[in-house]
C-alpha cells in the first residue's frame, strides 16, 4: 500500500521521466481530491480548499507555506476570499 | 492631483458604472506598474512583485492580506517562489 502522505520531497535533477497515464491513474486513486490538469502540455496537480472568509484562507496559505519551506518544494498558492487553490 | 494611495475602499453595490477607456488611461498614468488585463470581458488590475525566495514572497502576501482585511476588499493573491501576483 502506497502512503503518499508519508513521502518526502526530493529535488528534481531535471531528467526524471514523466509519470505514465497508468501511473497517474493509480496515484489519483490515493488522492481523489486532487485534479490533474494539462497546462501547456505539462500535467499539473491542482486542488481547491474552501474557507469561511479571507482570514481562514490566508491562515491555510501560511500552513502550506511552512510545509513548503520544510520540504523545500514550493507550489503556487492562490489565496482569495474563502478559497485557496494549490498547484 | 489625484492621490490613489490615500484612497479607501468602499463596497460595490453592483450597479456602479465601469470605468471608460479614457478614465482607465488617466488612472494608469498614476500606477504605471499595474497592468489592466481583459479577462472574460472584465478589466482586471494585475501586478507582479519579485522576491529573493519563497519566505519573502509569503511575507508580502501576509502584508497584502492585512491591508485587504482592513479595507474589507480582498484581491486574489498568487504566492510562489520569488514572486507574488496580485489581481
Amino acid at each position: 500500500m502506497i502512503n503518499l502522505a508519508a513521502g518526502k520531497c526530493v529535488a528534481c535533477r531535471g531528467d526524471e521521466p514523466m509519470l505514465t497515464e497508468a501511473e497517474i491513474e493509480d496515484l489519483k486513486f490515493h488522492v481523489p481530491e486532487w485534479q490533474v490538469r494539462d497546462v501547456d502540455g505539462m500535467n499539473r496537480l491542482e486542488r481547491s480548499f474552501k474557507f469561511k472568509n479571507f482570514a481562514q484562507a490566508l491562515e491555510f496559505t501560511n500552513k502550506i507555506g511552512a510545509i513548503a519551506e520544510e520540504e523545500d518544494h514550493h507550489p503556487r498558492i492562490i489565496t482569495e476570499w474563502g478559497r485557496v487553490t494549490v498547484y
